[in-house]
């Protein structure tokens, strides 16, 4: 494809993440340099500002105030779970005809990833010249074909370190601890809390993801023994574990049910399936004394200060990659991650462009060499795992 | 009061903390160093390990074994909540004389006062020569006498960090969003919310507290308005708030209550008043599309990293002056904070010792100078929190 002289459009989408602002000034600071980009327009809450045409001049930012904005968590530009359909992507052309934007990257997930690869149809379609890229982002690490992605390795830091702390906790003051982590579809986020664990009797002691689907009576079971082995039990939730049936728990636990515009069921922002998973014990162990349920919430995506190097860096080469496969290469597609090395001392990535096809509205899930037992991730995760959170506090024990 | 030569034990009591184990070992390092203390007893869980004569010898412990476990989160000799009656008390001092102890360091709140204070007067009672001291540590920052508590900065920083980065969130993806903080009687720590705000517009917008009491109707008219004026509205609320009848909205959103031995309710562990506040909300305000809650749980008072400098240091140090107290005054009571300057460059703070009697089982709340009104904490409350918590990262925004 040949190179394009025009303006430039970013937007943030889907959740917030702690280092999404590094991938937003990767694309400003190297959108910066190529003469082929004139303006870089920022859209207020992603597809909403652009087809509204409510945007902010990015040009002109100096480093030190990039470098602050990249250094600040969630999504600076306001973000959106709008999901654009023909009438909404006609009047986005409608305004990037205005504005000549013939450069469009999109920062988010799989839905995101679905928004770009609609708009870059239409956009042939239509003969509208528009580069459009896809720069990955979801702490819940679901995209297809990238090893990892951005700002995933910053939530499992916090995973890490919270259920670090909450085992020490349990420890102290024994009793069965459930903490709900985010995940609709995967386990990923809530695996990491394998992290956590840095002597043999230390928890999470369970982890339990939606990959492997929960019989209630198995939890149970499952609860009960580490319990009357070692007179406590920490256990990390992934908000979307099911029954046998491929049935939500959460959605046993809730009496009022939401629903965001993409149809799907509002998992986070309610402590619902902490409070059944813990009456459901009560009744079937009342010897147990002592139980609590805690929901991380939307802590895990938006902590300041604890940020993973590794992925802060990332999320920013990929914005910056993303401006580089646009004009050089002239492609359209999602920037993805491949791992060089696979040990830990040596970790090394490189990025490479996938049609956007491969990524929209896909979902992986965690494979079978990571989880296949109810309660159990397989330690092969860790080394997979290990280079994208980075070094955690070592804890100290008394003999 | 005659010095006493003899054996020490320590114990740690009550919800742990992320400093809790520098006042371990403030009393370890200043109690290694005096003749007249042999050895020195740690009590796993509190006066359990008291009563059963549950100890680990510290007193060979090395400097690079207690900095590493000083560092370490939550209460490295585990804790209870257990409170001592006389027969208890009977039990524990056939321990005490048996194991020669005539040193007796209690690190916890104004129960582990109470119970400080209940060992010290049936010592005098059967004669028995014993110098007992509390230290003090809670979250809530509600003990009498002293001008804050250690564990209490560490936390307040995790809360005002935590509503930092939910702010920024709440922005980018607007709506209502509640998140439950710790403090059964008292709003301290949810009062430290009040630091996460940077800019005009920034949340915690309303900040309620257990001193002033909240009538439903108030606090729906208080979150409509807010929303109303800026699009979205960020709320901090105590696990403790009550109706204008002193009734704890906790108790309704409960359908099973557990108590603790102190014959507390159970607050922590459950998302029940979120849930509560966030049903009672879409009841009355079917308009606001996007609600959310969360609670911060156990999350707020051990997680790693995330510890205050000056909080760190002061644990320490009452640890420290613990053991100078007990053997060179030879005196019992609480050891106590006095703040010396209260400008935030400046701070400087020394300890005292205040009688038992006047710590054991007393709350301090929250002065009316820093809430009067529902939902306002005043900004002179910033003057006495800023130093406690130390520096924040700051948060920036385009134009």
């Amino acid at each position: 494809m040949a190179k394009i002289k025009g303006n430039a459009v970013i937007g943030q989408s889907g959740g917030p993440t702690v280092v999404i602002n590094q991938s937003l000034v990767g694309v400003i600071e190297a959108a910066q340099k190529r003469e082929e980009i004139g303006k870089i327009y920022g859209a207020r809450n992603g597809v909403l500002g652009m087809k509204e045409g409510n945007f902010i001049e990015l040009q002109d930012l100096g480093h030190e105030e990039l470098e602050a904005l990249a250094n600040t968590p969630s999504s600076a530009l306001g973000t959106t779970r709008d999901k654009p359909d023909e009438q909404y992507c006609k009047e986005i052309f409608e305004v990037f005809r205005k504005n000549e934007i013939h450069y469009f990257f999109y920062i988010g997930g799989n839905d995101s990833a679905s928004t770009a690869h609609i708009l870059n149809d239409l956009s042939e379609k239509v003969d509208y010249d528009l580069r459009a890229i896809h720069i990955p982002k979801t702490i819940d690490n679901d995209l297809a074909v990238t090893d990892h992605c951005p700002g995933y390795g910053s939530a499992a830091k916090f995973v890490a370190l919270a259920l670090m702390g909450d085992n020490l906790d349990n420890a102290a003051l024994p009793g069965v601890k459930i903490d709900i982590i985010m995940g609709r579809h995967t386990g990923w986020l809530t695996a990491a809390g394998m992290l956590a664990r840095q002597g043999p009797d230390d928890g999470p002691h369970l982890i339990y993801v939606p990959e492997v689907p929960l019989p209630m009576s198995r939890f149970i079971e499952d609860v009960d023994r580490v319990y009357k082995a070692q007179g406590r039990c920490l256990v990390a939730v992934s908000e979307g574990i099911t029954d046998e049936k491929g049935e939500l728990w959460a959605k046993r636990a809730q009496t009022v049910m939401e629903q965001d515009a993409h149809g799907n069921v509002t998992l986070s922002g309610t402590g619902l399936l902490a409070d059944l998973l813990i009456s459901e014990l009560r009744r079937a162990k009342p010897e147990i004394k002592r139980m609590r349920g805690d929901t991380f919430g939307y802590l895990q995506r938006c902590f300041p200060t604890v940020v993973s190097k590794v992925d802060a860096q990332e999320a920013y080469t990929v914005g910056r990659e993303a401006v580089r496969y646009a004009t050089d290469w002239a492609m359209d597609g999602s920037v993805a991650i491949r791992r060089l090395s696979e040990s830990d001392a040596e970790y090394k990535m490189e990025t490479f462009l996938t049609p956007l096809s491969s990524v929209a509205a896909k979902t992986k899930t965690m494979p079978k060499k990571f989880c296949q037992s109810p309660g159990v991730i397989e330690e092969a995760f860790l080394d997979y795992l290990r280079p994208l959170v980075g070094e955690l506090p070592r804890c100290a024990r008394l003999p």
